[in-house]
């Protein structure tokens, strides 16, 4: 019964939502372990969400409940569910596209719909706007404590069903280079994370202080194509040279030392930022 | 004596303030649950203080101690006080207005002035500036521990004499309008908080899907006058369209679907900021 | 076994770098207390570390295990270590000069080095950029939880070797002011942190209530240059007035009351940041 419960929303720190989600939590009970994984979700990105759980869900025990509250869509008719990651992992959350990144890399067995009868705090029936309070961390807590095994979320639905955002995979093309999205920042650093894993960037055959073409576009325009050295981490290049790096989700990365690629170039991150990787043509 | 310790201020998350007083208390006692309502409150504005406090206190298990350390006053004769509310959780604070939400909407059932000669981290006395540390999280920790009990605090003082800030109660007048004022940003997402109760704004008879005439004022001007769909909640309206709806408080709320209300036609909070709700003229 | 375990770094809170730390750690024991310090360092601002430390961790209880992941030489040849302060907290940081002010101020009592060969996250060999989750906080869970003690940590190395940022002490020149350097701000507020003890202001031999000629110079100019009284805390002046004071770690400090001194001078802080505290002249 020792499991954590960990919240993310798009609500941030500045008022009293999170705290309000914490005192519904712990009036469940007060042994549960809360912390946060972020409350710094762009508003609305349900994008950033799927993509924060993916990089944090697989570090937990198995059992841990996380609470996802990104919820555009708070008061229509859009399922509201508990997924059961290949991990042994939950996550509560709309389903809205937050569990993108884990159904396509992780991989979900279970899903349940919330039964909101029985699964919403009691007095909040006439409550439309706040489901991260009244429903979501209610039942994760339940959840997390053991109050509800998760057979009595609700009914199970088919996991193949749980809604997706568009993904454009990382692939290599004709030419031999390798395309892929840049997914989203590290954002204090400015570092660019693409979804183009290790093994497929290693077809190139690039070793480790050999030089990259690094090309990145938009739905609009080429903003950057030069070549940067491929090296271990930040310590290999000098302060404020670019880098072209594996970062720690196995994916590549690209990178100024001490400095921001994102800021030094404007780039942006989602489905439609393009990065392209391919042996610098001048050796 | 698994009580909860919650802390507010406006030290912000960039300095290590607010860990200082995590140490404080949990050196009262390890085994205590701490946890943040918020740190974002802006700088001595004790009205956002208090208005958090009623955000969260009532989602709280009875016996939660808070702890909200907004306090431009420090040094001065100002009292600090803990506070018991109808509710059965506890509130230490400078009593400078941090009350004043909870005293008239929740209700203070017992006050005690804190014994700074008992309740004081040993070796602080010369320390003028840092009571959030020296006094207020000792002293909080020290009763959600159970070291101490409320009596223990310091002498009885009438829950009359807790400070309050001006207010200015929401009403019907003249016209058959209802007048309130805007208590609160719901801040990262720009709506609007009033202090108008459901109750009230029914009595205008407007049913969800018709049209309200809201009129924003501050003190010297007109900003927004225009009529708005009364909605369930944002699901209900198109993205970008105005809503007034019932918040997570159940007073009347202002806001765009997935838009900021309040930078957009820059909107302020607090006392002297009005609302307005009447039925539309147009029908 | 019921020891703490706090968290730094300049990670900030928008990604999930934090919450996968905190997963590792309840990975190793579910039962730990983890908290932050702050995540909001300056990318890279090694002193800043080094400053948040002492101002935190001697409120702390014995035993207590901060992790500090200010990293700029990430991957470089720098070490990983484990220091015991004189106060019975231990820090598990890179030894990059984060440890300067606990060893100047506090005294650290003990070293080892992290043998990363056993004190690293299983699986983790190939990432090369995230020592915070995969050894840091791995192996400071493993500290804190009691899986491993101090002497386990790695080999102990004399702790005169530990790496040191270049400070400037404060001290009385010969014309009888006294010289300091400003450390840090109280951020939210603006004030300035000086490194000047309340004892050597003390030979001013200025009392509460008398003028203080402060001087304020970077590394290319006077910025500030006037007489403030010198008050007990900021309830001593109007709202708007400077004021000298001591602060909550009995060294002096400079503020504006309910303003920002930093803002309103565009001060700044660290080694290059100078500032005198001298008789005003004027009497």
């Amino acid at each position: 019964m020792d499991r954590a419960l960990v919240f993310q929303s798009d609500f941030g720190l500045q008022d009293g939502a999170v705290s309000a989600m914490y005192g519904v939590a712990y009036s469940v009970d007060p042994a549960l372990r809360i912390s946060d994984l972020t409350h710094g979700i762009a508003p609305y990105d349900i994008w950033e969400a799927s993509y924060r759980l993916l990089q944090t869900v697989g570090y937990w025990p198995q059992g841990t409940v996380f609470v996802s509250v990104v919820d555009p869509g708070v008061g229509s008719a859009r399922r509201s569910v508990v997924a059961r990651t290949a991990g042994g992992q939950y996550v509560v959350t709309p389903d809205n596209g937050t569990l993108t990144h884990l159904k396509q890399q992780v991989g979900i067995e279970a899903v349940r719909t919330i039964d909101e009868t029985v699964n919403r705090r009691r007095g909040s029936e006439q409550s439309y706007t706040f489901h991260g309070r009244d429903v979501y961390a209610y039942t994760g807590a339940r959840l997390a404590a053991g109050v509800i095994p998760f057979e009595q979320v609700g009914p199970a639905v088919d996991p193949a069903t749980v809604a997706e955002l568009p993904v454009t995979p990382a692939c290599r093309d004709e030419a031999g280079a390798i395309q892929g999205t840049i997914d989203v920042l590290d954002v204090r650093f400015g570092s660019l994370w693409t979804n183009v894993p290790r093994a497929l960037f290693d077809t190139l055959g690039i070793a480790f202080g050999q030089r990259v073409e690094v090309t990145i576009r938009n739905t609009t325009r080429t903003l950057y194509r030069n070549s940067i050295v491929y090296a271990h981490s930040f310590a290999d290049v000098y302060v404020g040279e670019p880098l072209v790096y594996m970062n720690s989700l196995n994916r590549m990365a690209v990178a100024i030392n001490q400095g921001s690629f994102s800021k030094a170039y404007n780039i942006g991150t989602g489905n439609g930022w393009y990065i392209s990787f391919a042996p610098d043509p001048r050796g």
